[in-house]
C-alpha cells in the first residue's frame, strides 16, 4: 500500500528516495520468497510428523551407493559355504508346512498378562538377529521391555500421541467412522503383554575413528530382520501386532534411553493370546495375485 | 560489476533510470536466491539417483496417518482366534532350532544353475505373502524370472547401471580399493541362477471407483515379507543374495511389464550353491550386543 500510494509521485523525489524505494521492494519480494518456500514445506510436512521419521535417511543412503549391500564383505577372507541339501520331496513338504504355519500367524490385539519363558524370547531375537543387512552393518536393537512400570509409561506416551492423533490430526471423516467401530487410542495389550519388543533401526553406526558410518538401507534391512522374529514368534506360538506408533518415536526412545542414532521401527507387544481373543476375519490374495512368473 | 560502476554515476541520472536499475538488482537478488536453492538441491540429490527411489512416497505416507496399520481391519467382522500352544520345554526347543536353522544362512553369490522345483518356489512366495502389512493392503508382487533370455536381459541392465556405477558415480577412492579386491560389475548370478525374485512395492493402490488408495508403509511392510521369504528359502536349502540394484529399478520395471505404482525393492537370485561356492569370513552380533533388556 505505502509503495503503491508514492508511486505517482515518484518521479519528483530526488533519485536518492527512489533508490531507498527500491530497496524496500528487494527486500518485499525476497521475504515474498522466502515465505512461499516456508509454505511450500509445511503443505509437503505436516506440523505434527515424527521427527525421528521425517530424516529421510534412507533416501540419502541411496544415494551414495548401490552395491555397499555386499561390498564390505568383498574385503575380508572367504571361506567355502557349507550347505545343507534336502532331497526334492522333502523340500516340497518343508516349504508346505512353513507355509502352513506362517499362514495361521495373525495380528493379535488380546494379549493375556501370563509370562513366556526368557529363552524363548532370547532365541527369536538372536533369529531375527541373522537377517542380512546392508554391508553387514547390522543396524538394529532390539529392546526387550518386561517391567510393568516401564510398559506403563510406553502406554502412556502411546495413549497421549494416539488421542491426539485421533482428536486433531486425522480429519473429521476418518474421526466419524472410527466412532461408528468404537476404535479409540486405548491400547491395553501395552499393559498386559508380558514383554514388549521395541525395534530400532540404526541410522548410522561409528567408525573406529569416532567418524559417522552411514547404514546403507538400514530401514530394509531392520524390516527384514522384524519378518525374521515375526515368523519366530509364530513358529513358538506367540502372538504379536506389528505396530508403528506414530510420534512417539522420539519419547520413547528418550523414555529408554536410546541414543539419538536409533529410531524406533516397529513395536511388537508379545505374549500368548488371551482366551477371548478375536481377529477380523480377512483373508489374504492367493498366489496368483501376489506372483508373476515370466 | 556492472551494477557497481554504475552506481558513483546514479546521482546525476534521472529517476527513471535508477528505477531500471533497481528492477535488475531485484531481478538479480531473485535469480541468485533461486540458483542458491536450487543448488541445495543438488547437493542433496544426486543427478544419478534412481527416480523410483527417489519418490520419498513412504514419507508422505507416515505424515497421514498412524494407525491405518490397522484401522482397515476394525470394519469387518471378528471372530474368535485360534491358537496352537506348545509346552514351555518344545517352545525353548523349536526356538532354539529355528534360530539354528537360521543362523547358517549366508548371502550365497554362486549359485549353480540347476533347476530348482517349481512348487517349491509357489510355496515360499506363498509364506511371502502372509506378512502383516499396513491396513492389510498387501502392497507386494514377486516376479519369479525363469526364462533365460529374460534373466539376460536382466544382467545387462544391471550391469550396465552397476558399470556406470563404478567408472563415474563411487568416487575415486572407493573405485581404488574395489581395484585391489577385483570386485567388479560383473554379477555372473543373473544368467546362472535357476529363478530371480524381483519384490516389487505398491507405492498405492486403486479403490472400487478407480481413485488411488494409499498404501501406508508399504517399503516396511514389503521388507518385512522378504524376511519371511528369506527364512522360507532357508528353511527348504535354497540359497540367495539380497540385493538392491541401483538406479535399475525403473528400466526393469518397465522390461517386466509392470505398472509405474509398483517400485523395484529387492532383487533374489536364488537356486542351490554352486560346487565352488564361498562366503565371506564374517561374524554376527552377540545377542548381548543387538538386545537390551529393560
Amino acid at each position: 500500500m505505502h509503495i503503491q500510494d508514492q508511486t505517482p509521485t515518484m518521479f519528483f523525489l530526488t533519485p536518492v528516495l527512489v533508490a531507498v524505494v527500491c530497496v524496500l521492494i528487494v527486500w518485499i519480494f525476497k521475504n515474498a520468497d522466502r515465505n512461499a518456500n516456508r509454505k511450500k514445506g509445511e503443505a509437503r510436512v505436516h506440523p505434527w510428523v515424527d521427527e525421528d521419521l521425517k530424516d529421510s535417511t534412507d533416501l540419502h543412503q541411496v544415494e551414495e551407493d548401490a552395491d555397499k549391500w555386499q561390498e564390505s564383505e568383498e574385503s575380508i577372507e572367504h571361506i567355502p559355504f557349507s550347505h545343507t541339501r534336502y532331497p526334492e520331496m522333502e523340500m516340497a513338504k518343508r516349504s508346505q508346512e512353513f507355509y502352513e504355519l506362517l499362514n495361521k500367524r495373525r495380528s493379535v490385539r488380546f494379549i493375556s498378562n501370563e509370562q513366556v519363558p526368557v529363552e524363548v524370547i532370547d532365541n527369536v531375537i538372536k533369529a531375527a538377529g541373522t537377517a542380512p543387512s546392508g554391508a553387514h552393518t547390522e543396524p538394529w536393537t532390539f529392546v526387550v521391555v518386561k517391567n510393568p512400570d516401564m510398559k506403563h509409561k510406553i502406554r502412556e506416551i502411546i495413549e497421549e500421541e494416539e488421542e491426539i492423533n485421533y482428536r486433531k490430526r486425522m480429519g473429521h471423516r476418518w474421526v466419524t467412522d472410527l466412532k461408528k467401530l468404537r476404535t479409540n487410542w486405548v491400547k491395553e495389550y501395552l499393559d498386559t503383554a508380558p514383554v514388549l519388543i521395541l525395534i530400532f533401526k540404526q541410522v548410522h553406526g561409528f567408525a573406529a575413528n569416532g567418524e559417522k558410518k552411514v547404514h546403507y538401507y538400514n530401514e530394509i534391512s531392520v524390516s527384514i530382520a522384524c519378518g525374521i522374529l515375526l515368523a519366530a514368534l509364530q513358529n513358538v506360538g506367540l502372538v504379536t501386532v506389528t505396530t508403528t506408533p506414530l510420534n512417539c518415536g522420539p519419547r520413547l526412545r528418550v523414555l529408554l534411553g536410546r541414543p539419538p542414532h536409533e529410531k524406533l521401527l516397529v513395536l511388537l507387544p508379545v505374549g500368548y493370546p488371551s482366551k477371548e481373543a478375536t481377529v477380523p476375519k480377512l483373508k489374504r490374495k492367493g498366489l496368483d495375485q501376489i506372483m508373476v512368473t515370466v
